[in-house]
């Protein structure tokens, strides 16, 4: 998908939300249980609930790997029910190197793989700029770095200053720019704190995030809206337990839960986004 | 596999050759390809011709993962047939926190899920502490760390000096250590230079290290080893291209170059290695 196509349906939605689809066998309600493919017919019920109020899914690749052979079919078959204007996600969080990345990046990308056809995966920039770059070779399709994480082992690392007091995180924000660009690339940012939001838009005042950490891990939307927000709005806030796991009618929860978090979006489009 | 197992097993093999299971369909002899599963075939001759040779093998899981559900079954079927003295490695450099990295560790440790019991997995460490300990829950089972690299990419970040002077490398090596012991945790160091291994055997000097980069990519065994081994021996050197893809005629080739590097190897246990 191509940045503008992406922009647009957000404007048009008036919603920024991207849906995670951690869909656990453990966490299901209980109904799905019997069904032949308990998770995509879980899947299918919280995308449908979900389509109008999402601009985006990011099936969460550990879930569907842990299922063996066949969480590959059902993730396969995830992806075919996802409407075409809506920009997809692969959270798989890959980091290797030259034919390796190539490999993975095939499996995601390229549909005569693996039968998937993501427009954008989660990627690790630990390796450096030849296990980001393979990943940028096709067309109209995006790696999304991992930049500041929200969990509390992202303290180990990515806020450790180098010699010139730039820390791990704004070194990997700007020399990865040096190989991608707005077009293909955007970062995972998470919410917890306003301080390194504003400091992540010094580094990159113009790419898309993708923001988890909202609800749940104690972000406020609102903040992240005010202080995210760019030109081309920016943002992909995600929301996964909150609204796939929000009741035992998922569709009718899920469907409620998102609708909800899309209205608030909406006031924040009209109180932050400048056209 | 416990690490008095490990260290007994290269003992008597004279030999810490780990061999990197990156099969390719595109690289493999053509007669492997008309068999029912080509990849099977010809990762069942190269375990046939080196497991005499071999103290580990290490799959390249991107590898399996870009043939689809189908690759999952054939690296089920090839996980089989390694001998169960062999230790065994799932190079899939997986990262992510909480339940999302347990998801990983079940699918690569616990066969339950996928039917799949490895002895351990590569992890990329850029999210920190919650990141790695999963992998450290399960009994008997190894995470390996990036550290350095060998990879040109691996200059732009892994190298950067904190304020205090040290590299982000040696912070990885430093603050793990208080996450997992000898017994439960490996590092990936690469061999092209060898002022870099001395740096990390400073660093950890008790920990086990799986080192790629020797041959094609210009490392020499000799100072490897040399520099490498500690009281354990504490390497594991893989070796995918030089030996699975080292002439047409899988098993003589394999068996050929797998016995040179044991061969070579024997000669630095008795050099280098006092008990």
């Amino acid at each position: 998908m191509k940045l503008n196509e992406l922009v647009q349906q957000i404007l048009q939605k008036k919603s920024y939300l991207c849906v995670g689809l951690d869909s656990d066998p453990k966490l299901i309600p209980s109904k799905f249980k019997t069904e032949k493919d308990p998770i995509f017919s879980f899947n299918q019920a919280v995308i449908e609930a979900t389509a109008d109020y999402a601009v985006a899914y990011k099936p969460n690749i550990a879930f569907y790997e842990a299922l063996g052979p066949k969480g590959w079919e059902t993730l396969q078959k995830t992806m075919e029910i996802i409407p075409k204007e809506i920009f997809t996600i692969a959270d798989a969080k890959r980091g290797d190197i030259g034919n390796t990345a190539t490999k993975y990046a095939q499996t995601f990308f390229d549909p005569s793989f693996c039968g998937l056809d993501f427009d954008s995966i989660t990627v690790a920039p630990y390796m450096g700029e030849d296990s980001v770059t393979p990943f940028l070779a096709f067309e109209n399709k995006w790696a999304i770095l991992l930049a500041l994480t929200s969990n509390p082992g992202s303290l180990d690392f990515q806020l450790i200053k180098d010699e010139s007091g730039k820390t791990f995180y704004q070194n990997v924000l700007e020399k990865s720019q040096e190989w991608g660009s707005v077009e293909n690339m955007m970062y995972v940012v998470g919410a917890t704190r306003t301080d390194y939001l504003q400091e992540v838009r010094k580094f990159a005042p113009n790419h898309f995030l993708l923001v988890p950490g909202v609800g749940a891990q104690g972000g406020s939307l609102e903040d992240v809206s005010k202080y995210g927000m760019n030109k081309n709005v920016g943002l992909l806030v995600n929301s996964s337990r909150g609204i796939i796991y929000a009741g035992e009618d998922t569709f009718i929860s899920a469907k409620r839960e998102a609708k909800k978090v899309q209205e608030e979006m909406e006031i924040y489009l009209e109180k932050y986004y400048e056209l």
